[in-house]
């Protein structure tokens, strides 16, 4: 099956925003295995898309619409196809009922407009929207399937994983059973990772191995196809064995959504150890995205930001003359917040971030410029870091890597 | 003119890649008063780019072609223009002898695909790569302009700006000014607003206004074209002053990525006031969102992040007795916090969250249900909010909730 993604609206036209569900629906649709020849993004103007959607009919046989199922008077992308296909526009019912809760629990006052999100195509599937309020769309008419997204991606990737594919896998039954598995690595750069692998990568057919590179991780990819999902495991598991052979020490987890955090804050539970934090540059991003982790509370019971030094000498205890001598960006300083947080929160664990955040240096030293240290019984350890770009990125680096000192913290 | 913006790259289509480059073209585009109605993604599929361009000739007078420059054998976008236009390759001079300084200074060895780079399309001109090695190629043949980029974003921009802007420029003899502004709101939903400026919205013609929801936020895009700047701006003002005389009260600041955090520290730093937290389900995230400004410091010193009963008590001296009548999440508690974190902290205001991120109830209140206090000299006042959506979704509209009453705070 030949399929062609459309994103309509007019801010992704002018660029104010960037097309990320193109790439989210294309991944999501070549892993079924339905292969996409072209991607469209029109405005909000009902001429063109109507226009746009008969030139895909005749290239594509699934039409995946993305965008406008809002409550605004430009979102129209529901109106256009079902004029398209002369049907009516009908309540979802279960769409409505939630919004009406949504409405009544934050006591906001629910305009007439908002009742246009909850429709969806007559004769057709509507599709629960779990993030938001506008209910998606699914319709097949003769030898065409049509599939309506909101825009919004917190919206259009829950209600893809969750309404819009198992749609799309009944349709083409596929013989083959395709099985992703996604590693996780940190502390190796995307390069580095695919030169350890070039002879499995330029030998890559059954599974394929696909890197990508994220923010402060690589990800690796490994795709197979099989007659069932037993057979796709057995090609998958030799090759995990030998890329973990070869990358074992920064590989961290598995799965698409797993984060540092997550494996972090498991391991501490499996343990039974609690862990707190002082931050400095930071400014509680560590103990932020620990609180990212449903029920976290049984390892963390909260912590420190200090990023004065005033707030360190007064909430660690920190010697007004340890800052003096060495400064707040230092060894020492880590090492005694570390140490001051462990003992002040009762903690097995206790991880202090000070640095430099940028853009300006601080007490002569650049920006990216960190010290992390972690105490726990055993005494206390710090390192010295040097990260880069700008000041959101140094700080999430400075976050990762207290979260991998952690991890390999026994 | 308008214009039609043509990415060519398999990585595309598979989602491998997000499509940067449309934004960014589109947004220059825009400034220079050229409009873009379709934005398309093609694979490297000589067929099928062919057709692409046969029909985009149909409805747009300049094509942006990016991507299929390089050496290899699947970057075909040049001889596919060229082939479609009956024009022959030839090579630029200039390009070759920068790519020969290039792999002289390299050592490395120059390979016969790297040639391929630098030709352009015979009768047009070619374009200079500052960061790269593949040049571009502008030619117009009868009424059809044709722009051919590079696909890295760090060779296209410098391209885009430096040699085909002033190109597309002295294409379009009206010189028609752009100018736009944004407008950020908080505390109203984009239904509610498109509703209280319905007729404003109605009626546009020159200045456009176009809303756009963002998480826990919505904006207003105002855009007007005139002959200068000066008469850009008249036609604006008053359209912003009726929009402000509606929703004044939502309206936080304006810009294309001013932050409400950005405003809240703004506001401190000419009133000369500071700022602490004690932070419990967000842990962190006010505290952090704080530290995404740069020279914050200047107005908060650190806080705390009180996830437990326990810290609530050990950091900030919460009587146990008031939890355990009044329980952690509940007025009592918030407003407690804030007066203990601002003591502690020896700041002008503290802020205070206490509430239930979920998944799961607590102290059998639903998930979103959020106290948050503001503690000043004036006082203590506290506010209950409900918020809904996921964990991350609800913790992220109690900071956003806090910085705002913050705000609002005289």
């Amino acid at each position: 099956m030949k399929a062609e993604i459309i994103a309509v609206g007019t801010e992704l036209l002018l660029g104010q925003v960037i097309n990320t569900n193109a790439a989210f629906l294309a991944e999501e649709l070549a892993d079924l295995g339905i292969e996409v020849y072209y991607q469209t993004v029109v405005g909000d103007n009902p001429q063109r898309l109507a226009e746009l959607i008969t030139e895909a009919e005749q290239r594509s046989e699934l039409l995946v619409l993305c965008g406008g199922l809002g409550p605004t008077e430009d979102d129209l992308t529901k109106q256009v196809v079902a004029t398209h296909l002369g049907r009516d526009l009908v309540q979802d019912q279960q769409g409505l009922k939630k919004m009406e809760q949504h409405f009544t629990f934050s006591g906001r006052r629910m305009t007439e407009n908002n009742l246009l999100q909850t429709l969806y195509i007559s004769g057709g599937t509507p599709l629960a929207n779990t993030t938001g309020l506008a209910s998606g769309s699914f319709i097949t008419v003769a030898q065409h399937h049509y599939l309506l997204l909101p825009g919004p991606p917190s919206e259009l990737q829950p209600m893809f994983r969750l309404a819009a594919r198992p749609l799309l896998t009944a349709l083409s039954p596929v013989q083959e059973r395709i099985v992703s598995r996604v590693l996780r690595f940190y502390g190796i750069g995307e390069s580095q990772l695919v030169t350890e692998l070039a002879d499995l990568i330029a030998g890559q057919t059954n599974p394929t191995i696909a890197p990508y590179a994220k923010p402060n991780e690589v990800t690796l990819r490994l795709t197979a196809k099989a007659s069932d999902e037993s057979v796709a495991n057995q090609l998958l598991q030799p090759v995990i064995e030998e890329i973990l052979a070869r990358l074992g020490q920064y590989y961290y987890g598995e799965g698409e959504t797993t984060t540092l955090a997550q494996v972090v804050v498991a391991q501490l539970q499996a343990a039974g150890q609690t862990i707190t934090a002082a931050e400095s540059l930071t400014a509680g991003l560590f103990q932020s995205t620990l609180g990212d982790v449903p029920g976290v509370s049984s390892v963390f019971p909260g912590g420190f930001v200090t990023y004065s030094a005033a707030t360190k000498m007064a909430f660690l205890d920190i010697d007004p003359q340890l800052i003096e001598i060495h400064g707040a960006v230092s060894e020492a300083c880590a090492k005694a917040m570390a140490q001051q947080a462990r003992e002040k929160a009762h903690t097995d664990l206790a991880v202090a971030f000070t640095g430099v955040a940028g853009p300006e240096p601080l007490e002569g030293k650049p920006a990216g410029t960190v010290w992390i240290a972690v105490a726990s019984q055993q005494g206390v350890r710090a390192e010295l870091c040097h990260f880069n770009r700008d000041r959101a990125y140094i700080r999430h680096s400075a976050v990762m890597k207290g979260l991998d000192m952690v991890r390999r913290q026994k």
